[in-house]
């Protein structure tokens, strides 16, 4: 029996970071052993409130590879593409924009959201607006049947499987498959500052290319408990971002319960505290630093990576394609 | 000097009629001598309220291009192209998506004048709001500096030029350049029933491939003037159908002429114009007739037009595809 196909990827805005590693990049290391996985470097969706800064979206992509390969998601078992160089996914979107009605569009809630979140005001671009059906067509013209998101991302994925069923039922055929959510396990990573979501744009996030004293700094500066201000002080573990991130990234957790007990006690500083998730965060960065300070030393072998994985990806889609065409009538020779 | 280019073409969603041949045919065989002439079949758009019917939206494809052969218009001076098989127009349009704001969209009064004609209500597809957006894609991958639309059209020229502006402006560049409405001089044919313009929908067209016995029946039951009972009854020529018909085909004009004078002061029956205009209808589609069926017969050599004038389009829309892109720094590989 073939693998099961999943689909996941991310919109090319900037390096990844740590939040990126626990909510997604990890997990896909794992599933690519078990799974047929497609990772999308979503350069055309990133456009839809970027589209201003498109060459820095294309640099994006590359440094985006390379947090991909250094993490070790393999080419060998994954397929990397570029999604603007898969011209079947805009001619899918086209055929998909005749069965989503404006309303539909409009009322999705992850879209209603995000366009308050990003202040477009009266001038929401269309691009915009009607990426979930153009998301849509990227998860269709793949039959994935697996895609990771977070549950904020839901109503993308209903949006998709509707028009799967509508297309489907219109050109009475079985050629398109429903997608199901993955909902990782993982919560999501708090930002350095402790207030919201790991995020680029809050400029609360720590790097997986980021140096070791990038690191030492961002730590060192790490909300923990205000109240806390004497070393003999007791503090509060609870919204303190350090044990936060200690609970995640430190494997010892004996010794991590240990000195939550000690800190609530009173007579352990952050600094300590600090020190040990600088030293935690740089045993796991550091590694993943030197191989992508390696793969970036040839760029040539990461294109060729992209570019073969483009060209495989590609030929689905045409596959697929053709299969939507037929099923509409749409051959012309 | 190079031609300019002239961007024309028609919805596949039937066989042409006169006020097709009246109000842009004609023209065409005109135009083909001094332009760079492209006549798209425009199937997307014709999707955009025809989804359901994706199979005849196929099949009209063949029958009008018999109409556009059967008229005149010369492979070798037009280049015929299927809209859907130029996947660089989806692409193209994915990007500008993002140029054009969903209020400017919704607003485009050519646009809000056809969802109520259509009747969407709530349900308006994504693809039929969106298309004065593919539309600017159409026009500006051809470089077309000429579209010959009616007045009613000219809100989507305004569009495609909004666009070409916000790109270069945007992108820094001179790719896209801008298009001027060429406004035919005809007014639109009235229908059969003296109502309203000719259209298949309101099922008042003659067709270029009409019988000529279908001919007859439409000339017979055409609309006069309902007071001239009698044939001794003075008659009125305005709003008179038959007579709008003869002052647009009929090449006598000192013939007509005296008709009118004729029929004002009564004498002249219903029926003997009405003759007269099968005689003159007949006289012009006959001919149109005849060529269409032999074309007919050579499937194969309209394939092979149709074939070759989509790759030569085809080429040309990778061509502009690719100025775009790379003015946007989207150029991987």
């Amino acid at each position: 029996m073939p693998k099961k196909i999943i689909l996941t990827g991310d919109r090319p805005t900037g390096p990844l970071h740590l939040g990126h590693y626990v909510g997604s990049l990890l997990n896909r290391v794992r599933l690519q052993d078990e799974y047929d996985q497609y990772i999308m470097l979503a350069d055309l969706q990133a456009l839809t409130d970027n589209f201003a800064n498109s060459k820095q979206v294309h640099d994006n992509v590359f440094q985006v590879m390379l947090d991909y390969l250094a993490v070790g998601i393999d080419p060998d078992k994954s397929t990397f593409l570029i999604q603007s160089m898969i011209p079947q996914i805009p001619e899918l979107t086209t055929y998909y924009m005749n069965l989503v009605s404006l309303n539909r569009v409009v009322r999705n809630p992850t879209v209603k959201t995000e366009i308050k979140q990003k202040k477009f005001g009266e001038s929401v671009p269309l691009g915009f607006v009607t990426y979930p059906v153009s998301q849509a067509a990227d998860i269709s013209i793949f039959k994935a049947s697996l895609v990771p998101v977070g549950e904020d991302q839901l109503p993308m994925i209903e949006q998709t499987n509707e028009v799967v069923r509508a297309f489907n039922r219109i050109y009475n055929c079985d050629v398109l498959i429903e997608a199901e959510a993955l909902i990782p396990k993982v919560s999501r990573l708090v930002g350095t500052d402790g207030k919201a979501k790991m995020s680029k744009s809050l400029g609360n996030a720590i790097y997986l290319s980021d140096s070791a004293d990038d690191i030492k700094k961002k730590v060192m500066s790490m909300f923990t408990d205000p109240d806390h201000v004497r070393v003999e002080d007791p503090g509060k573990i609870e919204g303190n971002t350090v044990f936060m991130y200690l609970d995640v990234f430190d494997t010892d957790t004996e010794e991590v319960a240990r000195l939550k007990e000690h800190y609530q006690k009173g007579g352990l500083g952050d600094v300590v505290l600090k020190k040990r998730l600088v030293e935690v965060l740089e045993n796991l960065i550091g590694p993943i630093r030197e191989r992508r300070e390696n793969f970036a030393k040839d760029p040539e072998q990461v294109r060729k990576i992209l570019q073969q994985g483009t060209q495989k990806a590609e030929a689905v889609a045409a596959q697929t394609l053709q299969e939507v065409k037929q099923a509409m009538g749409l051959i012309y020779f």
